[in-house]
């Protein structure tokens, strides 16, 4: 899938072995670069070793292994990779490479981004989550007290090389959860490619077939992404759209402060895919019958679609609507929302009235 | 002064009394916006009342004051500076002023730049250099272990106000160092600008119409520092020659430790100058005559313009080399070096032998 930006276009390959040809796909893309790869605790034990015996032995290669999970996202990660950066001398033409999910790929992005005023970076996601959704379209960045990926830059990779056979070690929710990415983009424009997700989830999710179906799918969300970011690479339009279920879906995150034990970013998203669409239907821009099916894909997916399944603490339509409010998404202090018209035809709805969202809420929650 | 870049195109305004009209000029460009204020101990006193009073005021104003000097650009300043724009609470359409020197503009903007993944940014230049140099351009950034300004990005600036009162409060040396500056866009490629200066140094500096002829110096070399970056806004090509006398300048910086009671970048780029005419007289490029003549107005400026003119330990040949090596123009191994044909007639030169600059340096030293 190639991806473009003019003069910073670049290749997403998408394939089952191509970790092992690291070495040759960089090399006649960027010559001859100097590395730093950039991993987590998790992902280390697993791809490592077959990512840098691909690459050029001895100094031209450094790796740097964090701690996984989200609060790696922070300042003192991102110095820790910018000093494993510069004490590799590496030079503007050299490459940082991250290697792991959404969290690394966000932290490594921004690193290379500000590492002599921008370094060239390199992709290779390892979860579906990141194959489909954070490894395209050049959002990097870390979290803040404020809020989730506050701080950060537009930084565009060289290259990104999707190994779908790095799929195989990914936990069932975990796989789950990137999957909710995939079918948002059928939500958002595509609703042909919607139903093929519903002929062929069950093989997708595993069967014979399934490694082709998984490169087939995350190359069509790659390609649907790619064509928003081409149109819109600053999200000051269009690109918005690929916040469809994210409002609601952050306020979710926000409200179990990030625990991954009771809801991560995909589950979060799928749940409030349903909720865009259902409130889109109550405010009669869509039918309920599409928030039944929806609902029906995404649970048979093995994803969470309603508030009442998130463990431990309920929230309150007050606390959701406190989340939404500091959300970045938030122009100006009016509310817009990622609403639709129907599977497949998603739209950008500005000066949404906060009442309306509250109230819809709190009925949600049966507390109205 | 008009920065043609395309849709960041911007206006850098300079005269007096521009501190005064600073709401309505950043009204009439970016609307009714939010505004952090960034300035440091040493300018605060002097202008911030002034700056805060001609925008709103409440909640829509927030600032932040800094300790004065190099050590402050610092990711724990960054992340200072960060954490204040996400507490006022700013948006993307919302701006970070910088009100000070290069210290300040520098790691503002680089703040400015990786909030909300850019925001707003407003320069307010208070010395002669920041104003003919660090405030146009784009470059932000901050220091690492492993030397200056290698963590940044390029972020533009909406609007450059560069009010010529404030000079008033420089110190000598302080003026005198941003002078060096000015001195070199003559020297880069403006045998007439540099003639002018000639003729016109001593009113300049004191008597009745040095505001007026400031402003005509600063405009001129706003101007000659906005056509390069224009042509070349992320140093690819011509960009480089900005950096006439910076590489032996960086080295001396490094060797005196960024000591500014020992030199200062401006008394560094000085030495610098003379140096790279002296090295380009040696290679054949240029005449000898030159060099007396650039060394004669430096040093009428009370700029140093000798080595053995910085105080306390002399530096060797070998340590200043090991300094040139490190610096980041330098290109994949190779010596990049800005040389001269004579006055207005820089040029870039690649390949520079390492072992005829570490002869030069040699003599000069008087250890060959």
């Amino acid at each position: 899938v190639r991806v473009e930006l003019g003069d910073r276009a670049y290749d997403i390959l998408i394939g089952s072995g191509l970790l092992d040809q690291i070495g040759s796909l960089i090399h006649d893309r960027l010559g001859d670069v100097r590395c730093l790869i950039v991993t987590d605790e998790n992902v280390a034990p697993h791809y490592l070793a077959r990512c840098k015996s691909g690459l050029p032995e001895g100094e031209k290669t450094a790796a740097i292994i964090l701690p996984a999970g989200e609060p790696t996202k922070s300042f003192d990660h991102l110095q820790n990779v910018v000093d494993a950066a510069l004490s590799a001398r590496l030079e503007r033409g050299d490459a940082v490479i991250a290697l792991g999910g959404g969290v690394i790929g966000d932290l490594a992005g921004f690193a290379a981004g500000i590492v002599r005023r921008g370094m060239k970076f390199i992709q290779v996601p390892t979860s579906l989550l990141a194959q489909v959704d954070s490894s395209v379209g050049g959002k990097t960045g870390i979290n803040a007290a404020q809020g989730k990926n506050l701080v950060g830059v537009f930084h565009q990779p060289a290259l990104v090389l999707a190994d779908t056979d790095t799929l195989e070690t990914l936990s069932p929710r975990e796989f789950a959860a990137g999957y909710a990415e995939v079918v948002k983009y059928g939500l958002i424009d595509d609703l042909e490619f919607f139903e093929w997700l519903e002929a062929n989830r069950a093989d997708l999710f595993s069967g014979a077939q399934s490694a082709q179906l998984r490169g087939e799918a995350i190359a069509r969300s790659c390609a649907a992404k790619a064509r928003v970011v081409a149109a819109d690479e600053r999200e000051g339009g269009v690109r918005a759209l690929l916040n469809l279920g994210h409002t609601f879906g952050h306020a979710l995150e926000g409200f179990c402060r990030y625990d991954a034990s009771r809801l991560v970013h995909g589950e979060g998203v799928s749940i409030g895919m349903v909720l865009a669409h259902r409130f889109s239907a109550r405010m009669n821009h869509a039918s309920p019958d599409d928030v039944g099916r929806i609902e029906a894909h995404l649970s048979a997916a093995g994803l969470p679609t309603r508030l009442d399944q998130i463990p431990g603490e309920k929230p309150t339509a007050e606390t959701l609507m406190e989340y939404i409010a500091q959300d970045k998404k938030v122009a100006r202090g009016a509310l817009t929302f990622i609403l639709t018209r129907g599977i497949g035809q998603a739209f950008i709805a500005k000066d949404v009235p906060a009442s309306e969202v509250h109230k819809f809420l709190a009925e949600d929650l049966g507390t109205a």
